[in-house]
């Protein structure tokens, strides 16, 4: 059963079969190739793959192409790695009805979502926040190659947030509405032991609870560093961050910090974290001093961003939408971070919400929130960088070899390099000439194979 | 999928087969027959059977066993007509999760709570609330012996309520955990043109709207006379009640009223209703006037009720359970009701509840409530009317024939004549003796078949 | 210390000095004399005081003035029956910080009201729903000529309801806000033994508290037909508004119902009130039938109305102001009952609302809701009369003699005539050639003297 | 008016009136004396005091009574420095009510809170907590003669709280009870640029902001380190809190931190601040940690704690009080701490609460809570401490010398030393044989002059 589709009361192509494994060399010729090194393009490229691995990356005149390979000719394309987004969330929207609907379901759900993420060109995706299990399970299939979709590492829960019938989410248990044994189950599949209990603990506690969590098949580690609804309030002392931190480092886990105030990202920065989720956000009127930006950026710490386009400013502005002073401050934030030479992350915090649910809210959110559709925000996102200033060639890594870099998975992803595992796109646009040309998709290639991504469902319906 | 024991957690006999249609002639002999129409009991009495229609009754020596009969022996034991319950809801209990988690598939909710009726001896039952199509749906598919389960007669919709997600029930919308699309779905399930609108309308309009409802399949009428929560207030005129009722027979239809005080069980009276559901109900600390009681009486207005016994009485007390005034109040009209002659029919209000649900108001309800436990509450009522000195055989004529006249189905069912269906229960102890002993159940027979209630589900696990 | 002045933040005028008695005849001379009886206006009449009565009513030639009285010169204006308002609350809005600031001194407020009102010409009117004990201080001592101010018929609690903090009216108890025992104190002034509990009882019990509430110095009884929120629903049995009904009458109380849909008007009808209270609202999408209309008229109950003019019903349409669906119907009403000839009496619904809490409804009620604005509403509302057609003789008898003979006190007020009171106005424009005219206050003359309206409070800061 | 003895509906003495100035000196002799510096009680000490200082303290060989001094005969008695509580609220209770009915009066409700502290021996109090402008106004006509009371200083907001209808306390605005005209205007009273608004910003701009505040007749900072309501969650970043507590002491101000969690407590120890409030609590099973606490101990920080005594916890238990968990952390703190060699201030947390409040409390907090009875908590405290093992002296320096030093005012105040104000208590029972001997006041002297303590109102009637 196609939950998502169902969710979104659209028809979906129903077979998505994965395609069968094949050990012919694959060359994609004629193209330009854009390898996100950060290297000049390279025109007439040549990549060539095999078993799924990129096997060589040149100029045509360099590189003999293997008798028997499977040709594709990409002239006047654009060879890319394949997209990445560094903060979204498959797993459905936290409603109640979906979350009661489709209890023992969800990794259907977030399997769909990554099928969505991957029609678009993103082969990788980082949750940031979801269901352990049920992540864990939609993974491990698409990678065993049982079920075709997006490449998914995963955090599972927030550390120090309590699961979606909480003050941190819905805002608790609606009584008579929802009983307690529902709520604490649904809770539960979040919380994993690393709620919001932990904020009563000292390091060594907290260390022991998040070594735990660590060694339950998550792929990197995310903190509330500040309160998810209650976000002035700071969650950790700088002493449980760092025991966060170590923790994590020593589990072989990037570490990330969802930081939404200056001291919150401050403190962050201190603690030595891998990534910084919503960097940008640093309250309503109060934009990040430069000097603590700089820190950041001298200790090479990425930021994982979601940024507004000039389009959807004025829309907000037009609508008096109330996130309006939150971005202002945001997009003079992501400024001063291209200026300061930051490592930015693509990020859209998108997730698969009901039309329902968007019914409800529509005065709030639709044609407006920049956050939120899966499938279609990275591209306005991307466009949003543009409209901030950033350079052409940086966009491009901001979406592959920086998230690899921040997530340390840039051995095997990220770049078009040989020895990489073979995920890219071939645009019919030059991304650098203009971030909006990462619509143009022309085709999808994943470990190394041709993805039909017209079998793929689509995401936009739900969306802006 | 079995639903209601999936909501009760419970493994249940999987298999429910309908017993195949023989012609054979069915005789149950040797037992004591009490026919339900208040004659004395017949010992050594002989019951036929033929093609699920009560040919014959009588004393063995009146009587010839056709050769080729299939012989019951019920030696020792007594035969009684099919019990019937004349108020309950075989739907699951209005629950947020479980309305959302069972959408789509309510009528098999129903099926199954009709199972668990029929296995503790209710041939037939008579739902005053629910979702009309689901309910239709699953007395259709019972009576054509697709599914096996007790009778069902049902009104659907109260008229002048709203569904579940409304003032007269959960309370409204909880927001943001239920979508306007979702709650409006599931009231519309339920409301189905006779809800709160019609406390706008003059008698003519509310005609008009009845009159479509009654077409839609329901077998019988309800209408709020009182608020359900308000349910101080009234909530039609006299001239409305009078069109309600006028409509309803004139649709060939009984007609009910909610009543819930004693000025709304006077208007009830005074339109000329057929029943009158929770007729004992008349506020915390009002009686009912003897005289209001009179009216009823002399105008054969039948009066559903549950009696509450001296031990759910004594425990209310020991808990100080909120619902004591009412009760004290309710037993004191029982007791005047019996003593004017009224006539009583048994009833439960019971639903299907979810122990989780049970769980969260296990203070207030779990030991004490002598309502709400489907397949268990009709055996505590019964010993209700008992202490509150109802007569021996006017208790089993409450559970029987009171309640199909009052319903005018007494051409077919309530009492052991020929040409009734064959619908009856064989006791191994007396009934005349205890109303305890109506739990000793032998045999159900329903359509002269006898029931294989050991493959029946229990629903003993979500009572008391 | 003067609270409404407080609450509405503006400076009055603070003494507000009784006139002293004087036994000198006060001569009216050379105005339009329009009686309120319905006669043809007298030009050049003459109206004579003596002792707070009027002694005579004519023409200039038929009257002789005594020598030594006071003469009025009313050449050009036009002298009327002192103005009343059929409906209005003159307590404090039950905003909580006002009842909890000025608890004690309710009756203050009361008489500060009753001056805002008196300077509008308002002479006499009738408070229907108030703090009974400081409303029966007020009048007092405002009929001793201790204070300045209109006179006051009060009825203290509408019989059914239950205080302002209640679900009748602010909702209930606001934990961890309120205290019990603050609520209790408060809805206790309010109820005084009438209150939501007479829904429990039958008829005999409600005209034995009805009974025991019309000794309590209240001037006529108003009972609520229909909840005050859910005014959908009915109170009260026809028995039980009957009741209520006789014993007002044997009390020697005129009795009102307030109702709110067209059953609960119909009841009303047929119970026999004197007056209806918002008889024009019927619902929002139900006019009152024609018949039931006449009826009213054949029974000559008198309707106490507020009329939307179109100017306001534009603003509402133009804000789509949710009152609007109501206000529509409202007017079809009014129309339909100046057809077929209706006694109809001018209200407003008005009371003083705090800047404070205006602000919070700016959006809702601002220049837009006909109601609430004491010393304003009684103009638009004239108009609003006129805009639906409402004959000008006819308008002036809405707001004077009908009044006064539907509260059965037109043997001493609401028209000009011997013996009547001497409570009167004296306009600078002819009212019958515009009902906008009633603005052009030139004189009040209450009991025989003409009041000093320049040093009364002013109530407009508050309104429209 | 006497606002606390209105709210607590108990006659008072009328007129404390203010004893006139006298230049006699006065001599209390042949008493105990303990001095509160540790040093062992001096029997048949003398006490000189002129001009409102201690002259001299000693033996009665040593020192020369000058002649016409007056005497105070001591003999049998014991003389200790005046009483102090290091952590309570004059003002009223924040319950809407009385903030409604009291507005523009709150400085009268804090006079005589203040003296019901004297009455039992406070002579100085420490409001830690309250509206700055009424409690300034309070605190200079007591301090000027004016009015009698115990001696007042006041913290006013805690930095980083928003006022009493906010999320913080009430838990914002309730609508439609309260304006939010109403609550903006209250709150301000508390916030005074320095509430929750402080948490967006960095170190410089809260150094600025409390800065500004701290010029604003406050006699010492207070801060949040955590939530109020949210005490999990802390309120500050390490370096935001040194600002504070540097811009404090540059101001000349004690600076003080609120903390409720083990990690928040130790933020605050490394902050350097001068007091910690609440040391004791830290969290409902997480007891401080030693090292914690020897930390505290080492750089010299006193520690502001209610002990919870035997009897009271006994209490607790046997009530299932919700407070219990946390208790029993705080006592298994404190007792770490005695055994540590912290500093110890005695602390109450009480406030006035209305009879009417405790009534919808009933069941939670009285006879049991330990916090909250002005004028009779710091007896149960004192016990308190005795019950946890801390030795008698260090229970009189806990509520004199320790305070003193800890806010430094030890220059003035906290010993019965020469040059020190003459305020003091004589006890008709030895306070180092038993805690309980505290309650045996004889005599209470402030600045030199006996207080007619039978002429101050009492404050038992809302407590215990």
């Amino acid at each position: 059963m196609k939950i998502v589709a169902m969710i979104r009361q659209v028809l979906m192509a129903s077979a998505v079969a994965v395609a069968p494994a094949y050990a012919q060399t694959l060359a994609i010729v004629n193209g330009t190739v854009i390898d996100g090194t950060g290297s000049a393009p390279l025109t007439k490229g040549v990549v060539l793959i095999d078993d799924g691995r990129i096997t060589a990356v040149g100029s045509k005149r360099d590189i003999a192409i293997p008798s028997g390979a499977e040709l594709i000719d990409a002239k006047g394309k654009y060879v890319i790695p394949g997209l990445m987004d560094a903060n979204l969330h498959l797993a459905i929207n936290v409603d109640t009805d979906l979350l009661i609907k489709y209890e023992g379901r969800y990794h259907e759900a977030i399997q769909e979502s990554a099928q969505i993420t991957l029609k678009v060109g993103l082969t990788s995706v980082f949750d940031t926040w979801g269901p352990r299990a049920p992540l864990v399970k939609a993974r491990d299939e698409i990678n065993s190659g049982e079920v075709i979709g997006s490449r998914i590492f995963l955090a599972g829960n927030i550390i120090g947030y309590d699961g979606p019938f909480s003050p941190d989410f819905l805002g608790g248990i609606p009584k008579p509405y929802i009983t307690n044994a529902f709520a604490n189950r649904i809770n539960e599949i979040w919380q994993q032991g690393v709620g919001r209990e932990l904020m009563w603990l000292g390091p060594e506690d907290v260390a022991e609870k998040v070594s735990e969590y660590a060694a339950k098949e998550v792929d990197f580690l995310k903190y509330g560093a500040t309160g998810h609804v209650d976000h002035f309030f700071i969650a950790f002392s700088p002493r449980v961050q760092n025991a966060i931190v170590d923790t994590g480092h020593t589990s072989g886990k990037t570490v990330q910090a969802h930081t939404t105030s200056i001291e919150s990202y401050y403190m962050a920065v201190e603690a030595g974290v891998d990534i910084i989720t919503h960097c940008d956000d640093s309250g309503p009127n109060t934009p990040l001093p430069k000097d603590y930006i700089k820190r950041m950026v001298d200790r090479g710490i990425a930021c994982s961003v979601t940024a507004t386009g000039d389009a959807q400013m004025a829309a907000m502005e037009e609508a008096s939408h109330p996130l309006m002073p939150r971005k202002t401050a945001s997009r003079e934030n992501i400024s001063a971070m291209i200026e300061a030479g930051a490592t930015l992350l693509l990020a859209t915090d998108a997730t698969v919400k009901s039309p329902e649910m968007l019914a409800d809210y529509a005065h709030l959110i639709i044609n407006v929130d920049p956050e939120g559709s899966l499938g279609e925000s990275h591209f306005s996102a991307l466009v949003g960088f543009e409209d901030l200033g950033m350079a052409p060639m940086d966009i491009l890594k901001s979406a592959t070899s920086n998230i690899a870099k921040a997530y340390k998975v840039d051995d095997m992803l990220g770049t078009l390099e040989p020895g990489k595992m073979a995920d890219m796109v071939i645009l019919d646009k030059n991304p650098l000439k203009s971030a909006r040309n990462y619509r143009a998709i022309h085709r999808v290639i994943k470990d190394g194979k041709v993805v039909d991504i017209d079998a793929l469902p689509d995401g936009s319906t739900g969306g802006a």
